[in-house]
Formats: C-alpha cells, sequence, structure tokens
C-alpha cells in the first residue's frame, strides 16, 4: 500500500495559490487554476489534478505559459456568443473566463457560448463545470488541440486529430451529472502509462504506423507515430470519428485557428457552451427529466451483481464529498514535488 | 437484381406535396415535409426517405398525426433560444420550423437554440442540414423519444432510452461534412431489419432480458424487452451511455416534457441549435479549417486499400447528386405504396 498524507482543502487552497502567484500569476488567475486543479484532483482524476502545479510553474518559468488577466484577449462578443484568444495564458483561467462569459449569456437569453483559441494545457474537463451546475445551468465544454494529431479516421492508419473531449454538467435534484468523455477510444494518457508501466492495453486499439491493429504501446511511439482508433473501434468508429470532427469545427473552426495553422506550440481549442433551462421547459421541469432518467438508470439491473450501474461522474463526486470531510490524500511523489516547486520558488513547503 | 425506376426530383415532389395535401397538410407543411423525406431519400436514407410517406399519411388519416401549421405552437422564445410544442404535427415540419428559427438566432447573435416537445416521427436526421451548411451556417440536431426505451445504461441490463441520434452539418470550401450518428452501436431499424431476414446483427450489441450479450435480434424481441448496448460496446460503453444522458438533457430535458411524463404516444423531442461562423473567428477561416481538415482525413492511408478513408456524408451527397442527374431510382415495393396511398386519396398515380 502506498502511503498517503491527507491534507485540509482550504490549506491545500492557499499553498498552491501562493505557488502560482509567486511565480508571476495575478491573484485572480491563481486563484481559479488553484481552484480547477484541486477539483480535478478531488474527483479523482489525479493525472489531471494538482500533479499538474508543477509542470504549469515550469511553463511560466520558461516563458511559454503567460499567467496575467489581462493577457487573455476577447476578440468577438455578440453578447452571447465571444472568441478570446487565449495567447497561451494558463488554461484552467481561459476556459473558467469562458464558462463565464457564456453562463452569462445564457443567463441573459437562454444560452451562451464562448470560444478559446490558443489556451495553455487546460486540465481535466469534469473539473469545470459543478460551479455551472450548482446554479441550474447546463455546461458543456469541447476541447481539440490542433498542435496534435493522435487519433486516425475511421478506417484510416494515419493519426489526424486529437482525442476531442465532450464534457457536460447536468444539475439534477440532487448532485449533478458530470460527464467528460474523449471521442477515441482511449487517451494518450492511457497509452502513455501502459507504456510506462510496460503492460499492453486491454483492448487493440491502436493502430501501427504501418497499419497494424494493437494492444502494445510500443506500436503507437514510433516514428512515424501509430494512431488511436475512434471511439466505436473498428466496428463503429465512423461515430466517434464523426463526432470528433463535429468538436474540431466547434472549437478550431470556430476559433478561426487550428490545424491549417501548424501551430508549433502545445495549445488546446476550447469551447464552452451554458444553457438556462429556466429558459425553456423551466428547471423545475428540467431537473425534474434528469432526475427521472437518473433513477430509471440506477434502477437497472446490473450485467455484472458486483458492480452496480452508476451515473457519469457519481464516483468523482464520492470522492469529493469524502475528501472534503476527511482531507485530500496525496502521494508521496506529488507532495515531493510540490516541495521542490515550493523550495524554487522560494516559499515554504506544506508542513512548514 | 430489383427493378427500378427513374424519377425526376420535381415530378417526385409535386407528386408527394399532393398526397400530403389532399390528406389535409397545409401547403408549407406539405412543401417541407415532402423536401425532408426527398432529401433522405436522395442521400441514400432508403429507411428514411420516401417510403415514410404512407406511415406519415396513414398516421395523418387515423388523426394521431397533425399536419396544420398553425398546431405547431411556440411556447417559449427570448430572440435566440425557443421552445415549440409539436402537438405531434409532422415531424419534418417541427424540425424544420425548430432549425428556421434557431438559424434566425444565430444570424444575429451567433447561435441560436430552439426545442421541439411532441414532435411527430422526424425521419432522417442527415437530411435537414444541407440548407443551412449551404448558408455557411453550422447546424446541428439532436433527438430522442420519451415514450421509448430501447438501449440500457453501461453496465446495465435494462432497455433505459433510445439511441439519441446527434446530426450536424459543417460547411467546408466544398461539400458540407454530414454526419448522422446515434449514440448507441446499433439502431432499432437495423435490429428489426436482421430479424426480418433472419440474420444475426454483425457484432453481439445486443443485451438479452437475463443479462446475456447476443448477436440474435430474436434476444431483443422479448417479453420483457431486450436492450441494444450504448456506443462504445463492453469495452467503452461509457462514454456513449454518457453522450445519450447529454442528448436527453438537451432534449426532453430542455423541453421540459420526457419520460418523467410517460408519454403514450410515439413522438420526439428534438433540439435545432445553430452556429454563424461570421460572429466567431470568421467563416472564411472556418471553412479554410474544416476543409483543411477534411483534406488530412481523406489524404489518410486506408486500412483496407480497397476502402478509401471518406468524410462523413460524402457518399450520401454523391448519390445525392447522382440522382440529380439520372433521376431517383424507387423500388417496385415503394412505387406500390406510392400508389396505394394515392389510390386510397382519390389522387392519380405516378404514371398517370
Amino acid at each position: 500500500m502506498i502511503q498517503t498524507t491527507r491534507y485540509n482543502v482550504q490549506t491545500l487552497t492557499t499553498f498552491v495559490e501562493q505557488l502560482f502567484m509567486k511565480a508571476g500569476a495575478d491573484v485572480d488567475v491563481a486563484q481559479v487554476v488553484t481552484r480547477v486543479l484541486l477539483e480535478g484532483e478531488l474527483l479523482g482524476h489525479r493525472t489531471h489534478g494538482l500533479n499538474l502545479v508543477s509542470r504549469y510553474i515550469d511553463g511560466m518559468l520558461s516563458g511559454q505559459v503567460k499567467a496575467r488577466a489581462q493577457a487573455l484577449e476577447q476578440v468577438a462578443d455578440s453578447g452571447i456568443s465571444s472568441v478570446f484568444d487565449g495567447h497561451y495564458v494558463l488554461g484552467p483561467y481561459c476556459v473558467s473566463r469562458a464558462l463565464d462569459c457564456a453562463a452569462a449569456g445564457a443567463t441573459k437569453q437562454g444560452i451562451g457560448i464562448a470560444v478559446v483559441r490558443r489556451a495553455a494545457h487546460i486540465g481535466c474537463l469534469a473539473a469545470y463545470l459543478k460551479p455551472y451546475t450548482d446554479q441550474g445551468l447546463l455546461a458543456i465544454v469541447y476541447s481539440s488541440d490542433p498542435s496534435v494529431g493522435l487519433v486516425c479516421a475511421h478506417g484510416g492508419i494515419d493519426p489526424v486529430y486529437t482525442p476531442n473531449p465532450i464534457a457536460a454538467g447536468i444539475p439534477t435534484q440532487g448532485e449533478p451529472i458530470l460527464l467528460d468523455v474523449s471521442m477515441s477510444t482511449v487517451t494518450l494518457g492511457l497509452v502513455g502509462q501502459c507504456r510506462d508501466a510496460g503492460r499492453r492495453l486491454p483492448h487493440p486499439v491502436l493502430v501501427s504506423n504501418d497499419g497494424q491493429l494493437s494492444d502494445d504501446p510500443d506500436d503507437f511511439f514510433t516514428r512515424p507515430q501509430g494512431s488511436i482508433l475512434p471511439l466505436g473501434g473498428q466496428a463503429f468508429g465512423h461515430k466517434g470519428f464523426a463526432l470528433a470532427l463535429l468538436v474540431e469545427a466547434l472549437t478550431s473552426g470556430l476559433a478561426g485557428h487550428g490545424r491549417k495553422d501548424a501551430p508549433g506550440q502545445w495549445g488546446a481549442s476550447a469551447t464552452a457552451l451554458v444553457i438556462d433551462p429556466r429558459m425553456f421547459g423551466g428547471l423545475e421541469a428540467f431537473i425534474d427529466e434528469t432526475s427521472f432518467l437518473g433513477g430509471l438508470v440506477l434502477a437497472s439491473r446490473p450485467l455484472d451483481p458486483e458492480r452496480p450501474v452508476r451515473l457519469p461522474g457519481q464516483a468523482g463526486l464520492a470522492l469529493r464529498r469524502q475528501a472534503l470531510e476527511q482531507g485530500v490524500s496525496l502521494s508521496p511523489q506529488l507532495i515531493a514535488d510540490l516541495e521542490r516547486v515550493a523550495g524554487q520558488l522560494q516559499l515554504p513547503g506544506l508542513f512548514q
């Protein structure tokens, strides 16, 4: 068993905010980025939680990643439709601003949309949603990265586009439904984890650069690189492929900045879409319907009696509640990583 | 080989419009419904094309389906967000009105959305999109049917929701990308076709009512009924399941009418979302990006050298061009079906 130490959420928040501020972030940027990364951690997305702090701060210190609020530039605004140029500002700040902007439009006229180009790494999309579902808003985030090609077209060999996740927070009478799913079978993160662990993938969802299906991560990390199959795999991959093209259009297409520009720096195109059910059939009817559907889902007999059917986000929200009550458990590696950054910035560590 | 006869599109249009009008449809309802069904036929969606004419007219004559424009009631309107109660008016008319309404919002402020509850059968979603992509608009349609449960939750046995398609038309420099994909592995239509043909499904994507995976359509048509697996199947079905819940929220949730109301009559909840790229990064940048991406896709080396990689909608649009040039080929069964309806309505047949 790996030894972990539990930390109070407020203590961690203050500590991480100070790291970002000392590294040069504006106060509100530091607060927003800390909140999003900590939320990813609370929801159990360990690869998209506080482990990103050192990566983000390294990016800031190298000058690649910006952390001034004013660097995020709003380049179009119709009242409910906006475009931001992130100029590689810390991604969680860009996406949160886009969501706030879309939510303001939704509250006014039922729907709002904001598109960001050139955001720095945006972390875990599920981590953005709860503040909006808490207000009774339906919030959706799409993202792609036009500087990277990882996933093949249906029936193709070559990597063309990114996993292109769709995330959504859906209010109910109780906890929200929080979904965050890529339009590829698996993500690059999983392929990398399997390679590092010397394991094969659970399914043959890779295509080697000579067109062989494979479950071996070494068939992906080649030159030229291999591909990940779209969601749906060989049989139904036309669906994941089609949805991924839609995500590309909604993000890089609307952003006016994408693969055609051959960006040299890793950076996300992200689109926030927020809808206020009050301007449609009403909030009560909306949450009655989503709760009724959730009830049908949870009442389903499970295929495996040991694994009851769950709603998207349910497991993460349970982890979140536990962490808020009992403190956040961090691995020794993550603590060492955070302490290293604190030392580098001449700040006291977590224990001091 | 099945013998087919080719018909001029204008001849067919006039013939089908007259059938609908004689059966009691308003002129504009007849025109819109005919255009959508014929477009489905042209794009090669034979199960969602002119074969629906007799079903729709039978519904009108039985009184279940309405065909007066004024029966479609707009119950909410924020300028860019609308809700319609279809009161079981012919579905293609309801969805086309919703799309027009959303397109008007998009042209004004960048995005528009319209939700319809209780539309009668809405046919093939791909058939709605081209009029909007022709105007440089990105158009999306979502639908569900709260009166029916066909698909199981990920990890569940019982049928809970419908295949919940997402369709989108994406403008490019040339032909649009037209996608229309369900969030289930397969649709009810395919399961029924396999049963009628005495065939098994190509993949084990059904769950029998006692929880066994199956490729036998007879395991679906049981009492209690079996289920269809979500897109992603056993390995990745949490993704299709999550997206299907999002479609339910965007359709029945926003409509304020859904499974909680236990509707007795088959009827769609449908949501039209239209975006005008001119209000974002610009139309030229948008279609440059979608065309560039399309080019990358089409340049992909194919897994099977006999099957070049294609964009969604490409095959259908080629069929459409051919039909417009050479006439629409209809099967003898479909012609007999249309002639029967014409006779029933005391109208001359196609050959007269």
